[in-house]
C-alpha cells in the first residue's frame, strides 16, 4: 500500500444510494427516524464502495470514540508471560465487544515510558480507561488525574491524596488470605510460612495482612517477600527454608509462586502436603491443576473482575444509560467474594 | 476519580515558569531555538504541575500522534496462546519504544469487529498500523486501505488487487520448508508427509509449496490440513497415521503443530526419530526445545521480524529521516532468511 486508493466519501455514497448527505450521516452515526428502506440503501452502498466513516468528525459530534484503553502497569513481557492479564483482559475484551467498543490496549517497556501512556489517554483517542496492576512509586495515577480521562482501576489502589474516590474492582484479598491461613490452622500446622506478593501492590498488602489477622504473633523469620512470579516464589521458599527448616506449611500470595515453591521443595526431598502444606492465591487455570501436587487455593474469577472493569466504566461513561448501582445513581467500586478450592497439596 | 481536579493548563506553566505561552509551546514541541535555561524553567514547571500537554491540539500542529497501531488478525484469546504473536509483539514494542512511540494494540473477538478496528484506524488517532497474521478471506486490508492509514504487513499478503504495493515483513517460508524437507530425505525417509498451517493464510501457502518443490510426485494422501495450533497438529497426525500407516518422516507447518504431532506418535507407541522423523518451523523456544524429543526445526528470528515492521513503518512515516533502501530512496518489503536447527527428532 505504497499508494493510497482515495477514500470514498460521504457524498459518493450519497450519490450511490440516491439520498442527501444528511440522510447518510444520520444512518452511519445511528440516528433515528430515517425510513428503513432509504437505510437499506445507505448500508448497501457503504459496502458497496467500502466507506470508512470519519470517526475523527464524528467524534466532533457524538462526542465520542467508542475506544476504552487498557493499561496494564508492567512491561508487555510480563504481560504475556503471566496469564492473570490475559485472563483480566477475556473478560475486558468480551464486555467491550457486545458493546461494540474497541478495545486499545496500550503496551510499554516499563514505568519510563508511562508519561507516554498518559500523554496517549489525554490526546482525545478514547472514552475513558482501564488501569490494572499499579505500583506504589508509579507516577501513573496522577498522569492520569491530569490527563482526564474517565477511569476504573483494577485492585483497590494504594496511593493516598485522590485515591479516595477513585472507582476500582477488586477481589477480598485479605478475607481470602484468612481463608487460605484457617485452613491451614484447621489442619494442625503450627510453622506457617509466608511468601508475599511485591508488596508495593496492594493486593500482595492486603493479602499478607490477612494472613497477620489470623497468626498475629508470628515469627517474622517466617515472612518472605516474593513478586508474584515462578521464579520469585522459588527464591523466596529457598530462603524461609535455609532459615526455617522445620516449617509445616506455606501460603503462597499466588498460583504462580505457590508452583515455584512447589518445585524447591520436591528439590530438597520433603514431601507436600505431608511434610509441607501449601496453598496459592488466584486458582489460576490450568497452573493451579497442573502442578504437582495439585495446588489448594483462594479463588478469585479474574475473568469475570475484568468483565466488572468494563461493565463499570460504560456506566460511568453512561453508554448503558443510568442504571443505579446506589441511592444516588452513582457507580460505585466493587469488592467480588473468594472462596477456598480444596485440591492435594493442603 | 469520580470528582476530576482540574488539569493544569498551558496558561499555568508559562505562569509558574515565568515565559509567555508561546515558549511553552516551543519547549513543549520540541521546538529549536529556546535558551536553555529558559527550556529548564519550562521543563521544571511542568513537572511541578504535573502538566500533560494536550496532544490533540499539538496533533493539529505536529500532525503525529506518536503512536502506532498493532493489530492483529486472530481473536484475543489466540494472540494471548500462541508465543509467536508475544514474541512479535515483543519486537515492535522495542523499536516503538526507541522512538518514543506508543503501541496500541488493537484487540478484537475475531473478524467480526474488523469493521471497528478500520473505524479506529480512520479516526485519526495513530501515525500508521502494523498488520499481521491476516487470513485470506478477511476484509481487513480492503478495510484499512479504505482508511488511508500507512500500513506494513507481517507476512506477505495474498489478496490480489492492491496488494502489490503493500509493504510487508516476511520470512522466507518457501525455501525454509525446501531446507527442512531436504534435511528428511538426506536422513533416508521415503515416506514424508505434511501437516500443514492454517491454509488462508500464506505462510502456510508458502511451506506447502516448498514441501512440493522438493517432493513435486508426493502421494496427495501424505498431506493433511493443520491450523497452526498443537490440537490441529495432533489432529492431523491421527488422520496421516490412520491413511498411511508406513509413512517415516513428517514435516509440521510451525513448532506448535509438530508439538501436538509429537504427542499423537507417542500415544501410538512409534519412536521418533527412529520410526517417524518429525521436523518443524520456527524454533520458537522454549516450545521447540522442550518437546520430547527435541524439535528439529527451521529457525525464523519472530522478535527481530517484529523490530523490523515496525522500522519500515517508521521509516514509511520518516520518523528516521531519509534514509534510502532503494536507488529511489523510497523504503521496501523484506524477505528474512531461515536456517535449520538440527536437534534430535530427525
Amino acid at each position: 500500500m505504497t499508494e493510497m486508493a482515495p477514500r470514498p466519501t460521504l457524498e459518493a455514497v450519497a450519490a450511490r444510494a440516491g439520498v442527501s448527505r444528511a440522510t447518510v450521516s444520520r444512518v452511519v452515526n445511528g440516528a433515528q427516524g430515517v425510513r428503513e428502506s432509504l437505510a437499506a440503501r445507505v448500508r448497501q452502498a457503504v459496502e458497496e464502495l467500502g466507506y470508512v466513516p470519519n470517526q475523527a468528525a464524528r467524534s466532533l459530534v457524538t462526542r465520542r470514540h467508542d475506544a476504552v484503553a487498557v493499561v496494564i502497569a508492567e512491561p508487555e513481557t510480563r504481560v504475556f508471560a503471566d496469564p492473570f492479564f490475559a485472563l483480566q483482559l477475556r473478560g475486558i475484551s468480551k464486555e467491550l465487544t457486545a458493546h461494540d467498543c474497541q478495545l486499545v490496549l496500550l503496551l510499554t517497556e516499563g514505568q519510563g515510558d508511562h508519561a507516554r501512556v498518559a500523554r496517549y489517554l489525554a490526546g482525545n483517542h478514547v472514552d475513558g480507561a482501564l488501569v490494572f496492576s499499579l505500583h506504589l512509586d508509579d507516577p501513573l495515577p496522577g498522569l492520569i488525574r491530569n490527563a482526564g480521562v474517565p477511569t476504573v482501576f483494577g485492585g483497590r489502589p494504594g496511593w493516598g491524596e485522590g485515591g479516595e474516590g477513585a472507582l476500582y474492582v477488586d477481589s477480598d484479598n485479605r478475607g481470602g488470605a484468612r481463608t487460605a491461613v484457617e485452613h491451614l490452622v484447621s489442619l494442625g500446622r503450627r510453622r506457617i510460612a509466608h511468601i508475599t506478593g511485591a508488596l508495593d501492590q496492594t493486593s500482595a498488602v492486603d493479602r499478607l495482612e490477612g494472613f497477620k489477622d489470623v497468626l498475629p504473633d508470628t515469627d517474622p523469620a517466617l515472612i518472605e517477600p516474593g513478586d508474584f512470579t515462578p521464579a520469585g516464589g522459588e527464591r523466596a521458599m529457598r530462603a524461609l527454608l535455609d532459615r526455617c527448616p522445620d516449617l509445616d506449611a506455606v501460603f503462597a500470595a499466588n498460583d504462580l509462586s505457590a508452583s515455584g515453591a512447589l518445585r524447591v521443595l520436591r528439590e530438597r526431598g520433603l514431601r507436600v502436603p505431608e511434610d509441607v502444606a501449601v496453598a496459592g492465591f488466584d486458582d489460576m487455570l490450568p497452573v493451579a491443576e497442573q502442578t504437582d501436587p495439585p495446588l489448594t487455593t483462594v479463588r478469585q474469577d479474574i475473568e469475570h473482575m475484568g468483565l466488572l472493569m468494563a461493565r463499570l466504566l460504560l456506566r460511568r461513561l453512561d453508554r448503558n444509560g443510568p442504571e443505579p448501582d446506589t441511592e444516588d445513581g452513582a457507580p460505585r467500586s466493587i469488592v467480588t467474594p473468594t472462596t477456598l478450592v480444596r485440591r492435594a497439596s493442603a
